[in-house]
């Protein structure tokens, strides 16, 4: 509000035309400037996990000609993380690099959920839980921001596919957007309030997100208290009057000026109230002005941003198995190691697309395990296998790595999903392994029993096919420039696994939820679903999983104990305490997630069986125990309602459960809570179900069936026969069997008895 | 339309309120009669297994009080029976009793898809496939209305749950509603030319079935050519406006004149066109034509039916299973026959609800397994469980029946759904046989190998939990009245099992298509499931099933030879002439299904793995080998576009399967068709990926490309990444390294070589 009063004298002070060119860009990646009203340029630049400041001299659209910056992990990787604190640090970093480079605006986090684990830009995204992809946004955007650099929660919203992106019509009810596809970005905006949201490619129910007012205005704005700007996405834009009726204020890239001069044909033409278009450039000014806020531009670190990339990648790596505890290595041990795998030299570490970073320096595996082996262990090196899949070639890469696998003592594989298999811009085919490399992992597993896997992927990988070859199995995903260091330190035992599922990993594609409802067709694609995406499918559907969500194996064990749940309020002041303690039960320190699930025993919908609603990763030293405490409020504990246009808190008992994963649940404990029944008044069209049903109705109603000669009054039958008429149906078609005026009568009655 | 003249001077001579008043009841049953214009009442009666005649005295709405009827097999038997002559044998009787009883129109068939294993009415449907709907429906409709009789499709459309059912909105898209839950309605209205169709209690996206322009007029009248009346079912009517309106004729039940008086007072507000009214009054004109001209009433031959009630209930019975051929039993062994449960003696022959028939006569299994028996089978019976599920008298009820089954060579279990469990009314909470009947089947198990277990349910119960405990397993449905006899027949073999599943039975309830999406919630359910319903969804994501769709076991055994299969004609004109042999190469005479399956090789749509196209039951003696044909057409081959809003045959090889399920394929053979390419035109909406893929403008495009320096032109990959891109935005925002003119240009190109 500060910030329009502020501005109105420059706006006053711009011509129409003016106002109009600085609602789309100048150029590819800037606002455009106004000197006399000293209107400053803004640049935003691609990179949720890294800054992509285009070279100045680059002149053609090129995602190559970047300059350097720190490549931190992505955000799969970081989603596993499940740690807050981190991310506000990769914030932190992403912010003073922002600023070095004079960057205002950082096109991230990207937050969309994991609908299918074939999109190919998942990679880029944080998990397939609302709760968790909100947290941890919200937590890198606090960190961007703190370095004066705007963030930019994307993409807005439902953007769950590559395939037919730009047109693509999401078709989602709207309990299923409000509890899944937008709770995120509602966490986001309340808790960090990001300077910048994007606005996505796709339609919603046949509406682009770019030009949609409930989205933009209704909701975003008028609903979560939005302060900030809305960008399109580059492209995403195609009308820009309904994009700036909607509520959209900066349309990217520029469009050589053809936006500019319709917008000012729609305010001259009354297509555009001139209000409407000074609201958005006074976003555009605000925006400016907080990044002008920040102009100076110290230098980042960027030897320290790769130590912290490093920690970043231990912290998100999830061990998915550890038989015999097999890992860590023993570091001073005497051993022959074989390393297998072409991802150890030439690590894969990003992804493809507008978020790949012109990486400042990259660490592969190979070498980092050198570094930390000692000289007790004796390592070899064999491909195994190459990237291009040449069949000839692979023959040889695989006899040579069987038979260092035969002479070592340990066999640590690193497998992953070559490049080519995932990238912003077109959705993967399967789930799997490339099969040249599950030959390998089988051939060295005949040799050699002690086979490690390290798992090098963005999109999820299923792993039933193959992990019963490995003792252990490592995904640290791709985990950015620092990620070759991080995994000699894990397997090592330098540093312990830190990282829990943020994504199930499904033993079939033909399980996952939206298998047959992927990508669509025909420009449009079902959200068939609904509700029920990851885990809240296999939980609801009793499937078997791969690896459940927020599963992670640590090199030392956590006990749980004393869980206690107090209720305090009731209804939308509803407050659940819950406590729990961990203790660290090995003999070494370690992290542990400690995770808390909700599921409603009562509902008058179907709901989730459990929902994830609280985290934290706490460092416990061997032995040591400490107290867990969360709070939950009525939200936690509600679903949205479109018919009653709200988030419905019902009274009754719900499950809260604490636990290691959503299917290792340690304790659970029942809490009850009170809220005031919302429904709708009993009607004529109220069913005789709804009738008997109802506190007041139900007696009344029972009364006056025992004054006719029905026998529906006598008989439970007929009565449960007829329980989903409406009752001005059962009037009517009983024909005078029951009394015409019963209906009036009765609302009468109602209206008596719920007033006295 | 021959009647439409025929009939215009009778509406001349009808005042307004007399037309009025042929829109709606007279009373519950019948319409209105108007002497001086010789316009004669026409009874309506329910009943898709039998006539429900309500006594003329009766003044109640009430389900007890109606003439005896015979009561055939309910529509779940007879959907099993895959049988079209049956069907049409059956449509022959009911219309003979229809008119014996004065009734003008028959309520049935009943057939909706089975969505959804708990729907409460499934008893009343025929099948899961609209293929097997639409011909068995079609066959009932020409044997009914063979005898004077009109028939009525009933419930027009998506009415595939009894919760809520007067006011759900089923949320379905319109490729599903055409390729699913219209179809069978298609075929019927197409092939039998029926009297009247039923228009369902629920709404359709939003619109109630009854008031649905789309439905009753543009698809139904319009597209598929029904000529005859549309009738409400009794109460769907909320607005009688709307409804008339929509292409609604007849509401009924009446409405103590007051859908008259709304009607009069619309045409005089000119609300409503006065020829718009005159219409609907029409068709009633003509309905009540059609069943005066056979008013005579000869008897019917009650004798007779029930006999081909006991012919329809052995075609209908599948079985499940038959380890070492335990079946049939030979009826002149010496041996002691244990029979056990209630269902013996007090048979479950139909459903609850509007279709329940006042049965003339009914056989119980007992009994009847005693006259066909012979002296040497020595039987005992008890009763096992009780239908009121009394533990006490259950524990006794056990002990007997184990004892009796102990000193048995065979035991016959009875086992099934008691009546309270599935009703017209409300659905199903789950697929289990009760487990005081699981009891009595695991005890008997234990003391006797030999157990065979006859199954009487309406909706479908799983078997997987319990069905190892029995050697074989016979699925009777619910049988008709003379079901307690065709059990006998079929036991001791004096007949073969003929029935075929028309329903998956599935392994549990979590796997069925619309399990996360049924019955919804809020007056709204979504088929979120889409077109993969039955056996569609199993296929498609693989899933273990019970037993398959298709599945039935016969006393002989049947081989499958010389698939061929030759196309004529192309697009629109195409038929494939399938030709395959089949030979009975067991020692009993007997009836294979021949089922005829068809999927696509490749789509530009997602399609089920196959479809139902075609069947043929033919009866086989001993060594016997036939030939059967079928023809199939290019609708058989074709998905709905609702994008094209059409049908659409693509271009391609498409598999063709024969067999005895739809897992259980005994010859594959592929056909490759030939079709016109439908698709949109290029526009500058249109993505890279389709300019690159169509054969005029792919060239022009990449000759385009060629000549600008961008690296697309050079990087497949990075081509790749923007194929989805609509050219004009990838013109926008590569912003000047592409003409900005390309899209212009290149479409006048297209036109150029389109046209030259």
């Amino acid at each position: 509000m500060q910030a329009h009063t502020d501005l109105s004298a420059t706006i006053a002070a711009l011509t129409l035309q003016e106002k109009a060119s600085l609602l789309s860009g100048h150029g590819g990646w800037e606002t455009a400037a106004i000197e006399h009203a000293a209107v400053a340029s803004v640049l935003l630049t691609d990179g949720p996990h890294g800054v992509r400041r285009i070279r100045p001299e680059a002149r053609e659209f090129s995602f190559e000609a970047s300059l350097p910056a720190t490549c931190f992990p992505t955000a799969a990787a970081l989603g596993s993380s499940w740690d807050e604190e981190l991310l506000f640090r990769v914030g932190e970093a992403l912010g003073d690099e922002s600023r070095a480079a004079g960057v205002g605006v950082l096109l991230g986090p990207g937050m969309n959920i994991k609908r299918s684990p074939l999109c190919g830009r998942n990679f880029e995204y944080l998990s397939e839980d609302p709760a968790l992809t909100g947290r941890l946004a919200a937590a890198l955007v606090r960190g961007i921001q703190s370095r004066g650099v705007g963030a930019s929660l994307k993409h807005f919203a439902a953007n769950n596919q590559e395939t037919d992106r730009m047109r693509v019509s999401a078709e989602v009810d709207e309990r299923t957007l409000r509890e899944i596809y937008l709770a995120g970005f509602e966490y986001a905006v309340k808790n960090a309030q990001p300077w910048t949201v994007m606005a996505a490619y796709n339609r919603i129910n046949g509406v682009h997100a770019a030009e949609n007012p409930w989205l933009l205005t209704e909701v975003l704005r008028g609903e979560w208290g939005f302060d900030g700007l809305v960008v399109s996405d580059w492209g995403a834009v195609v009308d820009p009057l309904a994009a700036v009726s909607a509520g959209l204020d900066l349309q990217m890239p520029g469009s050589n000026d053809a936006t500019t001069a319709r917008l000012v044909h729609a305010v001259e033409q009354g297509e555009l109230e001139e209000a409407v278009l000074d609201r958005a450039v006074g976003r555009v000014l605000r925006l400016a002005q907080r990044v002008a806020a920040g102009e100076d531009r110290p230098d980042a670190d960027l030897e320290a941003h790769h130590m912290l990339a490093r920690t970043a990648a231990v912290e998100s790596a999830v061990l998915l198995k550890n038989e015999g505890a097999i890992l860590p290595l023993a570091p001073g041990a005497t051993m022959t190691l074989a390393v297998i795998g072409e991802f150890a030299r030439t690590p894969r570490f990003q992804g493809a697309g507008s978020s790949k970073v012109n990486a400042a320096r990259v660490d592969n595996a190979l070498d980092a395990l050198g570094a930390v082996a000692g000289d007790d262990v004796k390592m070899t090196f064999s491909p195994g296998f190459s990237l291009t899949g040449q069949e000839d070639e692979d023959a040889v890469l695989l006899s040579v790595a069987v038979s260092d696998a035969r002479a070592a003592d340990v066999a640590v594989l690193f497998l992953g999903l070559p490049e080519g298999e995932e990238s912003e811009g077109f959705d993967r085919a399967d789930i799997d392994l490339p099969q040249s490399q599950v030959r390998v992992l089988e051939a060295v597993a005949e040799v050699n029993p002690n086979v490690v896997v390290v798992l090098c992927n963005g999109g999820v990988l299923r792993t039933s096919t193959w992990d019963g070859h490995a003792r252990a199995v490592l995904e640290v995903w791709l985990s950015g420039q620092a990620g070759g260091g991080a995994v000699a330190d894990l397997l090592f035992g330098e540093a312990n696994p830190g990282g829990r599922l943020a994504e199930t990993i499904p033993v079939r594609i033909q399980d996952t939820p939206a298998y047959l409802d992927f990508p669509g067709s025909d420009s449009s694609v079902s959200y068939g679903e609904r509700l029920y995406v990851g885990y809240r499918h296999y939980d609801a559907r009793e499937t078997e999983v791969g690896y459940p969500f927020g599963h992670g194996l640590s090199y030392t064990s956590f006990a749980y104990s004393g869980l206690r749940a107090s209720v305090a309020g009731e209804g939308a002041d509803t407050a659940v305490l819950v406590e729990v303690t961990v203790t660290n039960t090995g003999s070494r320190a370690g992290k542990e997630v400690v995770q808390v699930y909700v599921g409603d025993q009562e509902a008058s919908v179907d709901r989730p069986v459990r929902e994830l609603k609280a985290f934290a990763k706490v460092l416990l030293q061997p032995g040591e125990s400490v107290p867990v405490r969360f709070t939950l409020h009525a939200r936690d504990f509600s679903f949205y309602s479109p018919h009653l246009r709200q988030w419905v808190l019902e009274s009754g008992d719900f499950d809260l459960s604490v636990g290691a994963s959503s299917r290792d649940l340690r304790l659970t404990t029942v809490v009850s809570l009170a809220a005031p029944a919302l429904s709708a008044p009993l009607t004529g069209d109220s069913t005789v179900g709804e009738w008997v049903g109802h506190p007041v109705g139900g007696p009344l109603f029972r009364k006056a069936l025992s004054e006719t000669r029905t026998s529906m009054a006598s008989d439970p039958t007929i009565l449960r026969m007829v329980e989903s008429l409406p009752l001005n149906r059962l009037v009517l078609m009983t024909g005078g069997v029951l009394p015409t005026d019963l209906v009036d009568r009765l609302l009468g009655q109602v209206a008596d008895g719920t007033s006295s």
